[in-house]
């Protein structure tokens, strides 16, 4: 059996290894275009959403389990990297990439404590819970808030189709119908404004 | 009475007022002292630690209201900046600039989740029940475990005294005596090594 302070050195590892999501820039910019933002920024980004439009799932959620998935959902890219939504090529190593990352990540915590938040993580990557659903509608649609408010910079910078966006999005509107129609309005407004390329044929 | 739509237009605007949070940067360095955290990094960093730690509170604290508590408890330094913690000239004004910005930020939410979000960040400020304890235990502790990671760098750049960091961390052992018993030790650790000044008579 382990002793306190054994269990709470794993604890302090954790917290501090951590620490590095703070480093692991993102392919976003800000709301307001200046700088591009950190997976730890997001993740807290996310978490501040869960608590503020939970209404707006599709099925009811509980946001106390909501708010601990969005807060550890990319703890893996600690080791995997961030993987841009519209990467095609990293997105076929991506699944390898950060299930070996989550095995060493949650592998640092106290066995129980590990277990559970792999478990958070397994749940958000299969998106099979109500949960899960909305915790993808969050991280979908953050980017696309912030990147409407910058003026759609990223989605220039990568040149980035209509089709890419809803084929990101196919399941959005499961986990929420309304933020969903929302989303659509932005994609149309940006496409009219000439920052979504719209390849529909 | 508001429709959904102003309601949700409400929601977005404060989602994209607090996006302000990633570039407000802290004294505080990275854990690696490569570069300074912003609030959004601290933010989700505490919500992180109130996940894996809340066993050392001294009294049984609810989790799920310590996380959304130490989420949001940095959303005045929008408006108000973020005061070094031992910057006196600055603490003196502290509260009045906080409380005003407090009245705008959490005003831009609808009316209820405006008032639930301003009770969390009132009773943070008045630190008398378990979880704005333990959140205060959170919110002092994380600077001392990244600084002392970092080499002592912040504190060698601001010629910190160890009467500082105690008078400080007053109450810090009233919300986990085992938490600040090793902030403790690695206070002494970081006198002995030249980081901390020891100023005991
Ligand atoms: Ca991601």
């Amino acid at each position: 059996m382990i002793s306190m302070d054994d269990r709470l050195k794993e604890q302090i590892d954790f917290i501090l290894e951590i620490d590095k999501m703070k480093e692991i820039l993102r392919q976003n910019y800000l709301a307001d275009g200046s700088a591009r933002e950190n997976d730890a920024d997001h993740s807290w980004h996310l978490a501040m959403m869960a608590l503020i439009l939970s209404e707006y799932s599709n099925e009811k959620v509980d946001v106390t389990r909501v708010v601990p998935m969005v807060l550890t959902h990319d703890l893996v890219e600690i080791d995997a990297g961030d993987t841009y939504a519209y990467d095609e090529a990293g997105a076929l190593t991506k699944e390898k990439r950060e299930k070996a990352a989550a095995d060493r990540i949650f592998g640092i915590l106290p066995k129980e404590q590990g277990t559970w938040m792999r478990g958070l993580w397994d749940e958000f990557e299969a998106c099979n819970t109500p949960e899960s659903k909305f915790a993808h509608v969050l991280d979908n649609s953050l980017p696309l808030f912030l990147n409407h408010a910058a003026g759609g910079i990223s989605w220039k910078e990568h040149k980035v189709k209509r089709s890419q966006i809803y084929k990101r999005n196919r399941i959005t509107g499961d986990g929420s119908a309304k933020i969903w129609e929302y989303m659509q309005e932005l994609i149309q407004e940006n496409i009219n404004k000439g920052n979504i390329i719209d390849d529909r044929s």
